[in-house]
This record gives C-alpha cells, sequence and structure tokens, in this order.
C-alpha cells in the first residue's frame, strides 16, 4: 500500500486533507491517497504556514487524518522543522502514526510559504542532503522519503533544480518533488526532459492547473497533488454562510445546501458505534 | 466583553467554530461571539460526538479559536468530562486559555448526541448542581457557566426541564440552555413562558430552523447559537469539490468557486507577519 | 517480545515509569518490561490519580516512556477511561505508541486510586467484560490486554474476585492483575489456589511488601509489578536535595550526592547525536 | 508578584523544577520562585537537550509546572524556537500558560546545551535583538524577559558578552542572564564589575557551585538559579532504587527509604479532593 504512494508508474493523484474530516471527504471521494499539507494544516490551526504551528502540533493532526481514513497518506514536512536531528525525529513519529510518507523541501527553519514573495532562501544542498541521509537511515522502507527543491520557485534555475534533485537521490530519496509558482508548467516539462526518470516524480499544480493531465501522463510525471484544494472550497463556503446567517440572522434559506446532520453522522460512521453498543454495551446502558 | 456571552438583554446570536480557520472566518461576517460546537469539533477531528475526544484535545482546538479572533467564545463542554472534579478542572484550563464561558449539559459520561436515538440518559438533579457548584466555585466569574437542560431531548417533559432550571439556577448557573429536537420551536417557547426569565436563555434552533428570529425576541430569549452551519457548510463544499477533481482529473474548473490563495492569506493575517519581518528580522534575512 | 510481558511462566519483574527519565533508567538498572503507572504518571504530572489526566495525556506520557526505552511497556489503562467505546479506542492508541500491553481494571470513571477510602465502587460485571470485548476484538494480538480485579480492594471478598476472574477471561483476557492492600499477600495466595492458574497472574506488592519472592514462585505467579518505587524514590531526593539547597543557599555540600551532567548526558544517549552530527551535519555547522 | 522574579535587589533563588510533581516540591521547601529548565524538562521526557522536544511539548510542561504551585515560574525557552516570530509566539503561549517570566539565548536553531562541546554558533546580536524587541512588544510587562548570553560559554570574551548585554538592553530585556562553565566565578565577577548592574543580573552556577553565595550577594546579583539539582537528584535516587530491586528482587530493604505514598498524597493535595468530594459529590457517589 505505500510503496504505491508516490513511486506508481501510472499517474496518481493525491488530495489534500487538513484534519479527519476532510481526510474522510476525499476517502469517499475516491481518492487513493492523501496529501496533509502544511498549508491546510496550518490554515485549519489558525497559524501562518512559517512553522508556526510546532512539529509535535503537525504530527497529531496527521495522526487525526491517518485514524479517520483507510488512505495512504503523504505528509508535508516543511524541511523537517530544523536540522538532520529534527526532521529524523519527525519521520520517526509520522512513522509511529501511521504515515505512509513524508516531503521534505530544501528550504531553512522558518520557512516561507512557496507562494509568499520572492528571494526564498535555500538550504545548502550538502546540509540538506544530511538530513534526507539521517532519514532515510532512520525509518528505511517504513516511510515513503519525498525530496522537495524549491530551487524554481526560488528563481535559481533549471540547471540548479536538475543538480539538486541527482544529489538528493544519491542521498536516498525515493521521489523528487519539483515545485513550480508559474502559471503554465513548462518549467516542470522540461525538468522532466532534463531529469529523465531517474525517480519518480511528484508535482503541485496549484498554480499552473489549466494544463491538462494528459501532459502530465506523457511526461512520464508519477504524482499529481491537489494540494489546498478542501480547504479553499472549505473556506469559501464557510464565509457565504456565515455572511448568510448573518445577514438575515436565520438558517431556514441555507439549510438545503449545507450538509444535513445524517450525512455529518454517515460520514463519521456512526452506525458502527450504534452496532457497538448493541454488542458490547449492558443492556441497561443501551439507548432504546 | 465576556458578560456580553448568553447574558444580554437584547438578542445576540453566537456562530459555530470548530477550529482557527472557522473562527476567523466567523469573526470576519460580523458575529459577536463564537459557539466552539463539540459535534463540529469532534467531527472536525474525525471523532464521533460520544466524548471519543478528550478533553485536553478539545481544551488545545478551544485554543486555536480563541486565538483566531478577537471574539468571546462560548465553549461546549459537553457533561464536564466526568463527575465535579473532571467538570472544574476543565473550567479552569477553558478559562486559562482564554474562553468567555462554557456550556455543561445535563447528561452522563460518555455522552450521546442529543439529535441520535431515544432515551437519553440523564445525570441525577442533584449530582449535576454538584458539578455546576464545582464549577462556579472555582472560576466564579471569569466564566460564563451555562447549564444545558437536556431533558426534553430525553423525553422527560416540561416540568422536569423546569425544575432542573430552577435547580440549576440555585446551583450557580448563569444562564440556562434549554435544548429541544423538534421541528418547530414550540417546546422552547413553552418553556420561556414558564420560567419566566429567572435567567438568561440560550436556544439551539438546528432542528426547529424554521421559527423566525422574531419570534424569539419576543419571548425574550437571551442568546441563539448557530451551532453546527460553518461545519456543515464546509463538508458540502469539501464533498462537491472531491467529488468533481476526482471525476475530471483537473481543477481548473473548480478554480473559480473555491477561496483564492490571497484569500487564505488574508484571513489568516499574513500581512502582519510581513510588515514584522521588516521590523524585526535582520535586514540579510528579509525575503526581498 | 510483547508476549513475553505478564504470560511468561518464569516469574518476571516490571518496574514503574512514569516518563522518559525513568524509563531509561530502569532499562539500565537490568529490568526487562516497564509499569507505566496511572498514579506515577498522575503524580509526575502534578495531578491525582482519580482521572484528572485525560487519556491522551496519559499516551503522550506512554509515548514517551516507549521512545526512550527498549523495554517492552505494560500500561496501566485505569478502567478504560469511559465505556467500551472509549477503552478500545485508549487500546487503539497505546498500540499506535508502541505499547506492550494495557491494564484495564474493573472500576467506574473518574476512578479513585486503590489505596485511598474504602467502599471503591466495582463496575458491574457484564458491562466490564463488554470492555474488555471490545478491546479484544480492537486489538487481538497486538497488545497483551490484562484484567484487573479491584474485588478484594472494595472488600467484596474472595468468591467475587474468583468469578469475576472467570468472567474477564471467558471475555478475551491474557492475564489477570489481580490486587491487594492488605499487608500480607495472604489474599493473593488464596486466590491463587482458587484460580487454578486459568490465566497468568500479576500482582502488585506495594502493600504486602515483605513477603518473599520465593512465595510468588512457588504460587505460580506470573508477573510482580514494582509500581511506584521509582517515582518515590525521586520524591524522597528531590524532597531531602530541596531542603538542604534552601537551607543552605548553596549546591557545594549536595554535589557530589546527586547525579553527574555527564551521567545525565549518558543516560540519554547524547554520544549518539554527537556522532549523528559528524555523519549527517554540514562540516561547517559542527561545533569543534 | 511576577514583578519579583529575577529583578529583585535582594537576591533571589530559583529552584529548578521539570514537572508538576518536582514544582510541589520545591514549592514545599520554601523557594519562592522556580525555574522550567529546558536541560530537566528535555531528559524528563526523554529527548536531549537540542530542541527535540517541540515548543508546544514544552508549553505543556510549564503549564503542569505552574498548576501544581502557586510559585512564579522563569521559563527557559532557549533560544525561542527560531526565529522572532517563533520568539514572541512561545513568549505569548507562555503568558496564557501563567510563566511569569522567559530567559531568551542568543544562540541558533536548533541549539546545543551550553556544558557540551565547544564552538557553540552564536546568534548574530542584531537577529537575536530582534526577537527581543519582537516579544517585548507582545508581551509588554505582562512576562519577565530574560536575555541570556552565551558568549562565554562560546569563548568570545568578557567585550563581546557586556557588548551583547548592552545591545539586549536596548531592545528590552528586563535582566540579563550571564552564563558561564568555568569551574570558579570570576568571569562572572568581572562581568559584574563591566556591567555596572544596568540592568538585574541572573546567574547560574552549575559549574562554579564552590563560590559562596556572599560573593554573589557583594556583587549585587539579583538571581541564582538552582538549574537541574532536583532532576540530578531524581536520576541518583531512582538508580539506586532501580538497582536495588532488580538485584534483590523485593522492595523490603528499601522501602523505608523512599516516599511513603501518604507522603505521595499529601504533596499532590489528595485531601482538597476528599473535602470536594464531601461538598460536591451525591450522597450515593460518595466512598465511605
Amino acid at each position: 500500500m505505500r510503496a504505491q504512494v508516490c513511486c506508481s508508474s501510472d499517474l496518481s493523484f493525491l488530495m489534500e486533507a487538513h484534519d479527519g474530516l476532510s481526510a474522510a471527504i476525499a476517502e469517499r471521494a475516491g481518492f487513493k491517497g492523501l496529501w496533509a499539507s502544511g498549508l491546510s494544516i496550518a490554515c485549519s490551526l489558525g497559524y501562518r504556514d512559517a512553522n508556526e504551528a510546532s512539529w509535535s502540533q503537525v504530527v497529531d493532526v496527521v495522526e487525526r487524518i491517518v485514524d479517520t481514513s483507510q488512505l495512504p497518506v503523504l505528509v508535508d514536512g516543511d524541511g523537517g522543522f530544523g536540522n538532520f536531528n529534527n526532521a529524523r525525529l519527525l519521520a520517526r513519529k509520522l512513522r509511529q502514526r501511521g504515515a505512509a510518507g513524508v516531503a521534505l523541501e530544501d528550504s531553512c527553519f522558518p520557512k516561507t510559504n512557496s507562494f509568499i514573495g520572492d528571494g526564498h532562501l535555500l538550504a545548502d544542498i550538502d546540509e540538506f542532503s544530511g538530513r534526507l541521509r539521517a532519514v532515510k537511515d532512520t525509518v528505511a522502507d517504513d516511510l515513503i522519503l519525498v525530496a522537495r527543491i524549491e530551487a524554481l520557485i526560488a528563481g535559481r534555475g533549471m540547471d540548479e533544480a536538475i543538480s539538486r534533485a541527482h544529489a538528493y537521490a544519491d542521498a536516498g530519496a525515493d521521489a523528487i518533488l519539483i515545485h513550480s509558482r508559474r502559471s503554465a508548467a513548462d518549467e516542470i516539462l522540461a525538468f522532466m526532459r532534463a531529469w529523465q526518470n531517474r525517480l519518480p516524480v511528484v508535482i503541485v499544480p496549484t498554480k499552473y492547473y489549466r494544463t491538462p493531465v494528459s501532459a502530465y501522463r506523457k511526461a512520464h510525471i508519477s504524482t499529481v497533488i491537489w494540494a489546498n484544494h478542501s480547504m479553499r472550497a472549505a473556506i469559501g463556503a464557510m464565509r457565504q454562510i456565515c455572511d448568510r446567517i448573518s445577514a438575515e440572522e436565520t438558517t431556514a434559506s441555507i439549510e438545503h445546501s449545507i450538509a444535513t446532520l445524517d450525512e455529518v453522522f454517515e460520514l463519521l460512521d456512526y452506525n458502527e458505534l450504534a452496532s457497538a453498543e448493541a454488542r458490547y454495551l449492558h443492556p441497561d446502558d443501551i439507548r432504546q
């Protein structure tokens, strides 16, 4: 199961989750894997995507995501929350909580979201490779290790991106995540041509969303991450409903447009609880 | 500020929040207070509303809600997570994390959601009054104490509800939350007539949503809680977006219908971080 | 490894641990297994042994205990923190954090420490058996399930204790913990004669500490738990050192009587960190 | 109360605490304030003193320390767990949990314990001053801010230490902690002569423990921290008891040398619980 995350030969898709609820929803929609997004988890917690959430708070959210679905979860581990020692500790904890993989990016601590500002600082290649080696030596094959390259985000060019990819492959990464914030996929496709698929490649088409998926299949990309769309959908809907309820002082007109309580109970498997009560609870304590 | 929660003479409204993000959204929509809903928090965590989440996990979520908005937060404390000792510990921790109030219901531990099944078990009046007294003696006026009556939910009738309300007022409650799951507000309005407003009354019109708010104003109800609508809006939207992305293998067609990243950044106040970087960060470390 | 906890034919010993540090120390002393004591963990956290600590706080402490030693850990799960549903959730989480087993006692929630007061309330046999069945169905053979009988503590007599033991064996327990607070082991030995070793038996000779271990071997007891002695040793020592430093306004006279910093560093394996820094850290970042 | 920590004109003493239990013990011994030691907390958790524990895990331990005693607590905040933004978030959380002050050191993240190795890396003065300014602007007078100087530890000399002290005073520190790992207090006393008491000074005589306290009074030092002695006392005692129990297979011979259970119950105030049960519990539920 775990080996399939980020490393399949067919193009596969990971849907963002930021809590147990969004994980359950993505699973029902038929996705085969989840992306525990750093940005989305931070938003959900009310933090900024700048390593405000502690590594252990992120691990706790990942635990809820893992526990609420049966899907393999690839975790956005940012830069590993410090040096090699912090990174391997994070990896050990993610393995323990049942994650399938972790993506580590070559940024410094604390990080800056890839879509904010310019001049992102990149980690030294050797230093970051040390983080990857430490993680690999710690979790071996129990956790897929994805090395995320921020060179294109930082405006450092394709040669830098490719040489980092090779260094990270040498350091033991199982897959490469190449990130771009251009509105077209040209950088990504150029990377694929130069990379020659030495390791499977993961992409995050948040900005270049217009490119059809066929282009990724043709380029032999392994995995596409829909990185923050559940959270953004939730924001839009919550904002709209809050605005209307605030203005109208009633929920009568929005009741039909939101999930019913029965859907909520179905989603979180309240039926299992009812049947377990029948099986395990003392008859006197069972609600009729 | 705190005194205004649940105790104003004008009808006021509390909007449900289940994480930092939903709190920020409710605040922007103009609500003056938040309801940290037990059901919604459980759902968000992937738990059932049956005291699966530990009291400290709930407190941690409340902390994120409080920290992400400036609004007073009334916390759904279920039955207090045990006896009087657990209840007063919960209250102490909620006060510490900055909550404005706590609602305790006269249910047994572990609880069952009010909208599920029949035959809910009610706590003994004296025992529950002991929980209320212990909380009041512990947090005094630092935390509004709302006593929630489940007698109507449990089918125990109006006399029982009223006599419980008086007992809980005697025990030190600052307000009464009378809960009903009928589709019309008749029980609620009958309660108001019998109660004679000895203490302010809070209601949760999840099931009887068609009743116009004017009826509550006329009945001198103090506070209306919109108890789970942000969460239900988020579920509907996440489900729809997940289904479409799963089916279409692209986000191109849904991109316009979800919040933009810029809206996300605005909501969580990334601008404050940027200006703080300019003020506190060493010039060499500032991204250009 | 796990199967050896509480179920060996030779008498084995579990040493109490209440945090990572005490776990590391017990391991160095040669113990083959640990008892994550509810009383000691509560004390360490500054809570009373009355289910003040939430189940998730206890799980977090267990994680530190498991991570800091290589030993199998039997966890004092009190009564399971609620009904069958809370108990199986606890068991699932303990398994995830790497515990080897859990002991559940037939008490009500919240519990009272076995050594305090009289008239402890016992759970109904069927209801508690439901908790055991739910846990066993959830974690199967991944987690040893020890059923702890409080009947003798509650003054309910030997027949009650034996009939509970049989019911709990029928419900799927892997071992029985029979608890007594008499200052002699007579109750325990009487239990062993009546029980005929249907399942392995675990004892906690906190009060009847004078009985020689040979008596337990002869009675075919499986496991002895030294349940709180590290914590009590730590209290004595900390109290003495605090009193002296407070009185003398210097540490000069006590310096020789406490562990050195080098011992501290050895205990927590700082050498591993130093050698890992040499292996993974960029040369520029290594301290000379 | 808070203002008295680290800023009194009379020499005062802070005793290390690393959990609720050690806090309760220090309070009983008559200390007037506590030092929530980073090293000791890490040890207790089974972590190394290298920022392995996350900032939120440290905050949770501080909460237990604060809740278990009435004393003001000065928290060892290491370098603030990142940049100015992490530091001010830490400070906000420590204030929320009831800490009286925080000490921030001019080290980089992740930190290295001051007593391990040589060549500790110091933070840039301006960058660290930014951290201090950010904290001060955030918590103002609600939290004492102690700036800890590692220049002597890093072998950078007295001029560097003094110029850092002035920079940190300019940045808003309320007190200076000057650290030394020499076995005599000569560096400390030289610092005091040069510093001229512009701000109160805090010292940590872990290594130079032979210097009599009169020397500190004469030098107008404000506060002495006994930084890790409870933890080291606990280690010594737990090790000794574990070794003996392991060797002797009985607790009979050590029973008299450790705290009794009654002492444990007294320390954590079980009497308060018993009297609260009499006050708040339903008579039927009270143990006789």
